[in-house]
């Protein structure tokens, strides 16, 4: 039997299951994941915390998080140096929830979310799963944000959502404060900044502006990445008060588990120091193969993030399989004749540096750089 | 600012956030736990499976999670004596997640749910968060399904999705299997049965029914109370093979934590014996609670999950109160003059009834099952 023969809705059936293959490599550069496996200390404190509440696992976790959130607002406050508390606070099973929650909220069926061609794809899969409207803006040249276009388009389509991430993923490019601002004010719905990649980037945080926005503006982030747990899956959004109220209204019974607010608690707690140097070293190693890059005559789009959109190749799919053949896993990220790599640790970046020198010896079938 | 400053939707607006506001009290029999905290080798087993993963939490989870499939599967198989494997098996964060994520491929707008009062009250929530239509057929005598008005509404509505659960919360009653049969050779979409609450039931799974009506039955499973793992969020669907495919298309990108696969493995593979003893104990409590209660001079709905449903009560909520006032922590699940509790250790059921018995005391204004 195949799903052609179940009542499914046709807008599921045609679509892919987004990150279910994921093929196997020495150097897996794919997935923006913090390369660093978590130092035997934090696992000691995760452990722990873990054993200081297994024991209750039989009963159901509190959804509000109230330890969680306190922390994060701290860890915020200092990351961005601008006071937030608890009440600005909301986590959820990875930015994805997240975003899918305010979606539900915000979005929905006669409802339009606005986002910017090229940006992280679960933006249009959560409009569609939330049966929004998904209109997207082009981008201007060299893939940066059209502010212009952004404004017109918001007097246009006069989006419920505005979704927007800064870094951008996959180009890197972050949206400065001055266009920021103006999509702010054109903005008749909320304006979603995801900044998942912000602590890669030395651009003050959209949290700044969250004083001047409270009824627009919601910043979304997750420790994913720059703490290194993507596996455990805690994304978070700090916004006014009367929108965290609102997730509540929309998030599913016990939406986060005892164990996620145990390790978010842990790696919160358990902050010594070495995760300054772990990002000043990826950032080091972001510029140290964005110029390696540029040597071997490729485009590099300028990064703030922990990795890196380049080209051009005459084709990225078979660029892609080249380099997946050479053993270093990128990702096609649609954007035409680019792929994108994650800034892992240094023999990664140098597998990645190495393969891509043989892919541009190989010729043009791969690499045009020479044409620019 | 309030949320009406906001531009959130107004059907969200309206409603409450299910779960979180749960009263303190000693004994806690509202949300249908298992009152066994995870005994020590449990503990042991969890803890071991969290250190040989914990080291690669930096890395993004298999979304496919299966080593957890393969070992529900195995688990199903042996509890339900019908042989299902990996393939019919998904896994999400409690069946809350599961039952969303049905609804956002089966359901969705112009399309209807039907469902059944007095039933989970998850079941209209999650049509809400899917903009599904949502159907609901009353009862019959004493609060059983009615097959035939459920045979006719069927008739009438064509609903793309049928939610039963059973045995049902909160009544505890087990639909038959004939009656489950009469609904599904009606049924013009699929049929959701909801079976929680089946380990504590003698009655045979639907899991039975999957080969005559592949196309049209989906079981949903919980580790949540059987297994007592209710904070760490582990819900399952048994179904064909196509509708598993399908849950893949709508669920978010790595729905399921590194930490909750690999907890869900440790209960799995850590069976002793002990849960069946464990069960039957819940059983006997069961019985001997739904028999004190109606020595009490209480109506009891015979219940075959670890819950039950009882009345009469001049005013539920009143009753509710004063319980609480009592140490006593029901639920008030809007079934009028009734309240469910659930089955907890010896002496949490003993506290149950000696509250009870002091509002029985306390006169008709709490209880009036002399009327009865």
């Amino acid at each position: 039997m195949s799903a052609s023969e179940l009542p499914l809705r046709q807008d599921v059936a045609d679509r892919t299951h987004y990150g279910a293959v994921r093929p196997c490599a020495p150097v897996r550069l794919d997935s923006n994941e913090n390369p660093w496996p978590p130092p035997p200390d934090l696992i000691d404190s995760i452990m722990e915390q873990i054993r200081s509440t297994v024991g209750g696992l039989h009963r159901y976790p509190d959804p509000m998080a109230p330890v969680v959130r306190g922390q994060l607002a701290e860890y915020l406050t200092g990351q961005t140096g601008f006071p937030v508390d608890q009440r600005n606070l909301w986590v959820g099973n990875g930015s994805n929830e997240i975003l899918h929650q305010l979606l539900q909220a915000f979005g929905g069926p006669g409802r339009v979310l606005l986002g910017f061609a090229p940006s992280y794809r679960i933006s249009p899969a959560v409009a569609a799963s939330t049966d929004t409207r998904y209109v997207e803006c082009r981008p201007g040249p060299d893939f940066a944000l059209d502010v212009d276009a952004a404004v017109e388009a918001i007097a246009e389509h006069r989006p419920h959502v505005v979704f927007l991430d800064s870094p951008n993923n996959p180009t890197g490019l972050t949206v400065r404060h001055s266009d920021l601002r103006r999509i702010l004010d054109a903005a008749t719905g909320l304006v979603l900044v995801d900044e998942a990649y912000a602590e890669f980037s030395a651009a003050p945080s959209a949290v700044g502006l969250l004083d001047c926005y409270p009824r627009k503006l919601v910043v979304i982030r997750t420790m994913s990445k720059a703490f290194g747990i993507a596996g455990v899956r805690v994304g978070y959004l700090v916004a006014a008060p009367a929108v965290v109220e609102a997730m509540a209204l929309v998030c599913l019974p016990y939406h986060l588990s005892t164990l996620t607010q145990a390790v978010a608690i842990a790696a919160l707690t358990h902050r010594t120091g070495r995760e300054h140097a772990e990002l000043a070293m990826l950032v080091a190693e972001r510029k140290r193969v964005s110029h390696a890059l540029r040597e071997q005559g490729f485009d590099v789009i300028p990064s703030d993030a922990n990795f890196v959109l380049f080209g051009r190749f005459t084709d990225s799919a078979i660029a892609w399989q080249r380099l997946l053949d050479l053993g270093v896993l990128v990702r096609d990220v649609g954007v035409a004749h680019h792929l994108r790599a994650t800034i892992g640790l240094l023999h990664d970046n140098d597998a990645l540096l190495h393969a891509t020198q043989i892919l541009n010896h190989e010729g043009t079938s791969y690499v045009n750089g020479s044409s620019h």
